[in-house]
């Protein structure tokens, strides 16, 4: 059984998909007593304000965070460091600030140095997403079967880690606990490369001419489809893992390059066998994320 | 209005996925008056048989196209052409010989020398599918909604065009004709470079160590996933294709190469704009592809 987390006043710290989100999940299970939510663009308060997930909207984070016993960072991890400034001189002792960010190490050095003492950080991160971004595409729905992997620090108390637990864990998520370090490594491979690769094949077709474009988009069904999705996901929050998680990324990029070598030399020397044992072996993986309910 | 196209006898030469969801919109719509399958394998045979969807099967492709008045070509690209050479003295005069191969210019080059004269060939590609193979995985809606590209040859009757056009439109599909190299240019980069971007990453995945490949399959939503399910796609018939349509896949493959490496080089020295504004022309993709219904 799942505790059911509460909350005095929950400060969201940008108001998109995920925030927005969360929004929904603490208003529906009754979570917070008040959300505020602070966003920069008057557009995006006022649309977080009509749509009910939230009580109050400021674009001040020091005013957002005052009073608050949670706060979640929800902007691209670029901002996380300015976002912690500006929000230092509202924070107030054993509040419990997390956040959402699909990069971790950079999270952390840039967030820590503006938390004061008695402050609490349990960097997060939920794995769950789709290519639709703002406070009007997001849903309580959206963690439910998902995972949602947890960095405490060594100097974050366990209560607090488990608070933020129970909170992912009403929101219907499988909570992992792991490394900084690790996080980033397998979010590396099992995320950031794979945008950065539809990134690139939507940019070569982008750079077709015109005609053979409008073809390519009329026959996207025999496979170019699936790469588009996650290729319009948001911009900012996207340039921003991939700085910030450059090493990692760097990486594995270099493991697909001599991979990709490789294949385009066995198809040019008409190697079928290597293909066909290739094409056999990636097969059992799909099974395995069927298997993991992940598909 | 589309006319409704009859058959006398229709030659499924194999019945995998795609032939065999033709062989349901033909029951569906009563389009045949008798339907047979060939295939080499007996448990492939007799599963199409107790499926209950064509009326005969035989291992012989020279009595299966007897008396057809209609043939399909369904198996691997790279078998067209011995397939065509043992069922050429079953082929009847006037019967129209088609195939739903991913690659025109190969097939027309290995099939058309065993046709005689007065059978007509009607290159096609229905550009449909899923990552399940064989019989049992077909079913008649699957080309709903999908185009089919049809690439009659000059000597290829009007007629005969006309009579597999006028079934792929009973079977839901738009119709386009084009010409046979032009097919597997805008193949090469809509269908055959994503299938080949999707094994590599995923076989790069498979390379990793076990307890890795295990954390990206539990977080593959994050990403990676969407990669899986056409790197599930039927291994032989993919191999087939890389190596018929070899040089628009390395053509099409170089411009990719190319595109990641002036990525990889922008992660690297940190240029967020380069990738911010590559970013955001992607996303204008993924519209066009919901605009024209293929998403």
């Amino acid at each position: 059984m799942t505790d059911t987390p509460h909350f005095k006043r929950v400060a969201l710290i940008g108001i998109g998909l995920i925030n927005s989100s969360i929004a929904r999940v603490m208003r529906r299970d009754g979570l917070a007593d008040s959300i505020v939510a602070c966003a920069r663009q008057k557009e995006t308060r006022d649309t977080a304000l009509s749509l009910g997930i939230v009580d109050a909207v400021t674009d001040d984070p020091a005013e957002a965070v005052t009073g608050a016993d949670l706060i979640v960072l929800g902007v691209p991890v670029g901002a996380c460091g300015a976002v912690a400034e500006a929000m230092a001189p509202g924070l107030e002792k054993g509040a419990i600030v997390t956040d959402v960010g699909s990069v971790k190490r950079a999270v952390v050095n840039d967030v820590l140095p503006h938390l004061k003492e008695g402050v609490h950080f349990v960097p997060g991160h939920p794995i769950a997403g789709t290519e639709h971004s703002g406070p009007a595409a997001g849903f309580a729905e959206l963690f439910r079967g998902r995972w949602c992997i947890l960095t405490p620090l060594a100097a974050t108390p366990p209560e607090a880690t488990e608070k933020v637990m129970a909170f992912w864990r009403k929101a219907g998520s499988m909570v992992e606990v792991m490394d900084v370090e690790h996080h980033d490594r397998v979010l590396a491979i099992t995320s950031h490369l794979p945008h950065l690769i539809a990134y690139t094949i939507v940019g070569t077709v982008d750079d077709l001419s015109t005609a053979t474009k409008s073809e390519v988009i009329r026959y996207s069904a025999s496979g170019f489809r699936d790469f588009t999705r996650i290729a319009a996901s948001d911009p900012v929050m996207w340039r921003d893992v991939f700085l910030n998680n450059r090493e990692a990324v760097l990486e594995m990029l270099g493991r697909f390059s001599e991979d990709l070598t490789a294949l385009q030399r066995a198809i040019r020397w008409g190697e079928g066998d290597k293909l066909e044992a290739l094409f056999n072996r990636t097969r059992a993986i799909r099974r395995s994320i069927i298997e993991a309910k992940q598909a």
